[in-house]
């Protein structure tokens, strides 16, 4: 029997999933678990991957008219409590500070002290404490629409944290908007939820469902949640972004209220909205492949890196000038509306490691340039999602380096749309739905999307405890035919998708 | 006696100049209280602010070698202890975080539940949390140096807080490197104070004496405090930056060792250097005037406010198509190496208060333009630091924009610079000193900035606390020359900067 060439992960997404995913991101440096509980320490390289997102995502926010302002981390306990299922949701999992000072503890060390009058949570998401200030800045229709954006941290207390995915702190951003009505606030929860799905699809290179949640899934508070939704390589869902129409609960708990026209004074309406570094996440486990971290070039910190080859000074200096001047070319270059992004690597490392620490850190594009190359006026390139490296003349190379970065971005998307079509099923009894969600091999797939129309939420709920199984949304597109439930044969409105999830 | 001409502020600087602060802030739209303690809101106009503080020195900071990270928001209350004078001046103000959920309370409401094994504190600063990372990162000299920055919030639960300048949760940045050798940390802290000193005097305009801390005025754990102190137009020094030398304390209290080149295990040498959000309390107090806020030119939002002047629907058509015209050739020309930044108001508002509006918010050029300007091809241009409005012609403005912005940028600053010489003296003996520091106008001036030769930190302290005045700093430059102490009559080595201060 043949060996199976050595993967520069080990194991691979084949045998374990999961496992693969943690020594992805241990291996292109992206972050690390740190010595708090469920935080995370994010590394340069994940950091400027995240910098990236939030560049891209606060362009859209501004193009769509939002600012971008600050609110406080900490939120009086008593605000968490106006609104009741918005208690009900986070209070479980939450960072409560109650004491402002230390002191010497006389059995040593130190002790909290200087008890707090009321506790605070630090935010878990910020609806309550926006909203208490947007009830002192909303007083007439002319003061609406508020449309703000807040990138913050927030916490909160899982019990089971893994990096990017669900960590205890995470980074994210808030949009919060008020409104005069209710048209107003679900037109600006679908904007939002199109940004997201245009970011992600045409950023990410992730294919999206979007849909609404049902209501046992939705936002502890809303009235309504759209989200976006993307199948991951092991076929299940990530949830990537969401999109909340909060209807008057957050006013009413609140009273954000305002004088309309006619002189009555009313209730506004609001929305939330967010995402956060899961999307690294959901990026890496959407792209990379056994050999690491796969970058869609448009978020890649560098999406060229060069590495020069030779092996003695005189070879050294001939070589670095030529990259140099390859390097300036580069960047006079476009790619997607910005100059494309060219690193060097002279470190002084073995030609095979230096390789292999940009394919495993994702980089698109990798230059091999030595004195041969430079004799022949080429390069020698190796494209992240290609197996083989090919060598190029450089004018070539340098003329078509937009195009090539946009095909490797097409392709990746491609591929991701390819799996989650092959791995979409439409499902109408019971006995398939089992089959499709029991699988013997948990490490590398878990189904996929089952299509599935349905009556009741809760009639099916034990069926999908069983199975492992959650409703990840009912899409909004090509779902007006009504169907028959899947499970209990009864008439039924609309499909959902329904899959394993993380 | 004439009548004192109005001002949009009141009270005036000369009146109350904290009082006038807050007002400033307050009709600029810059922040304003929160429901919790100490915390602030930073709305739209302020955020916009501090991004472009962030970008300006985020770019400076990557030119200078440095990336990005994100370390944990919360620090084990074990770690704080590890250095002694670390701990000793972060422990009387911090926020605890004891519990980590919330349950109902028999009492009615809520109580902190799920007690945490260790208490966590917010981090103040994070040496202690990111000095544990880093001693796992640092295994060979080949792995130094180490260079990151962190852009987070921290809190310190400071007693009498007041907006941007001291506040309980505040914005930063902070540095925190690591280097094999004592000259190179050296080196590191001198090199971030000197990017601090280019960004207040070049980017907002204000001048700073770069020196170093007296050892009673250092942060707690490190060797050596250098800062940058400016003057506020109260004549009271602001403590804008400060860069870190911390020896080997935080790497002996972490164990942050590395392996030399000849083979020694050794500890590493460390900094660390921060800006913050007080930055945005010292660019206010250093320009605005009794109309409000002024903005340097470099760090507007916006620099040039065009106002459409018309009385009918007809009017209006045709100047709103003249003045977006005006935009997007204004917009095609450069200031500071950016394209400038223009913005159209065509609210429905009456046009002297929507002048006001800009005047109070510190737009650097605010231009109206109107029908009989069209006419004439002429602009009606108002520069924020000039009492008159005059008229151009069009051609004139739009081919000088950048000049006339770059002119006011230097204008403010030559202002604030004056405004520090006519109140600096150099003062040799205990009475002048007195003198100096004993106004009876406690609203409007503090005496100001007094150079003097001193020989003994602990013997002028109980002068100095008479006086409510600090060395703020001994001054690197011009600083050769020993002296004779003003107050004890010794031989002194260095003169420093006394002052009151913020």
């Amino acid at each position: 029997m043949a060996k199976a060439p050595r993967t520069a992960i080990q194991p691979t997404r084949a045998e374990d999933y999961p496992e693969w995913y943690q020594q992805v991101i241990r291996s292109a440096d992206l972050a690390e678990s740190s010595p708090v509980r469920g935080c995370m320490v994010i590394k340069p390289w994940g950091y400027r991957l995240w910098e990236n997102m939030q560049r891209a995502l606060d362009d859209m926010f501004k193009a769509t008219g939002h600012q971008n302002a600050y609110f406080p981390l900490f939120i009086p306990m008593s605000y968490l409590e106006k609104e009741a299922e918005h208690v009900e949701g986070f209070a479980k999992e939450c960072a409560v500070v109650t004491h402002h000072r230390l002191e010497p503890d006389p059995e040593g060390g130190l002790r909290p002290a200087g008890p707090l009058e009321e506790p605070l949570i630090v935010r878990p998401t910020s609806e309550t404490i926006i909203g208490a200030t947007y009830a002192k800045w909303v007083q007439s229709h002319r003061d609406l629409p508020i449309l703000i954006n807040q990138w913050a941290n927030v916490v909160r207390w899982e019990m089971r944290t893994r990096m990017f995915l669900r960590t205890a702190e995470f980074l994210w951003q808030e949009g919060h908007t008020v409104h005069a009505t209710s048209e107003e606030a679900i037109a600006e929860t679908d904007q939002m939820i199109n940004v997201y799905a245009d970011f992600a699809e045409n950023w990410m290179a992730m294919p999206v469902v979007i849909g609404s949640k049902t209501p046992a899934e939705r936002f502890p508070g809303a009235v309504e949640t759209l989200t976006i939704e993307a199948m991951m390589q092991d076929r299940k869902a990530l949830q990537a972004g969401t999109s909340h129409f909060l209807g008057q609960n957050f006013s009413k708990a609140q009273e954000i209220m305002f004088q309309a026209e006619n002189g009555e004074r009313q209730y506004a309406w609001t929305t939330s909205w967010g995402v956060s570094t899961r999307l690294v996440g959901a990026l890496i486990m959407t792209h990379s492949d056994d050999d690491g971290l796969v970058l869609p070039p448009r978020l890649a910190p560098e999406q060229v890196v060069i590495l020069p080859i030779y092996r003695d000074d005189s070879q050294r200096a001939e070589v670095l000038e030529y990259v140099e001047a390859l390097r300036s070319e580069l960047e006079s270059t476009q790619f997607a509306g910005d100059k494309v992004r060219v690193a060097i690597d002279d470190r002084d490392v073995r030609g095979g490691e230096k390789k292999w620490h940009h394919v495993k850190r994702g980089v698109p594009i990798r230059l091999e340039v030595g004195p041969k190359d430079i004799e022949k006026n080429s390069v020698f390139m190796g494209r992240r999602d290609q197996p083989k490296s090919i060598g190029m003349a450089r004018n070539d190379f340098v003329g078509n380096v937009g195009d090539i970065l946009q095909e490797m971005q097409q392709s990746l998307f491609d591929k991701a749309l390819k799996l989650r079509v092959d791995n979409t099923r439409d499902i109408f009894n019971e006995s398939d739905f089992r089959d499709f969600f029991s699988t013997t091999d948990e490490a590398s797939a878990h189904g996929g999307f089952a299509n599935c129309y349905f009556a009741d939420e809760m009639a099916i709920e034990p069926l999908l405890k069983e199975l492992k199984v959650t409703i990840r949304c009912i899409p909004l597109k090509d779902n007006e035919e009504p169907g028959v439930c899947f499970f209990t044969g009864r008439p039924a409105q609309k499909r959902a998708v329904f899959a394993k999830a993380y």
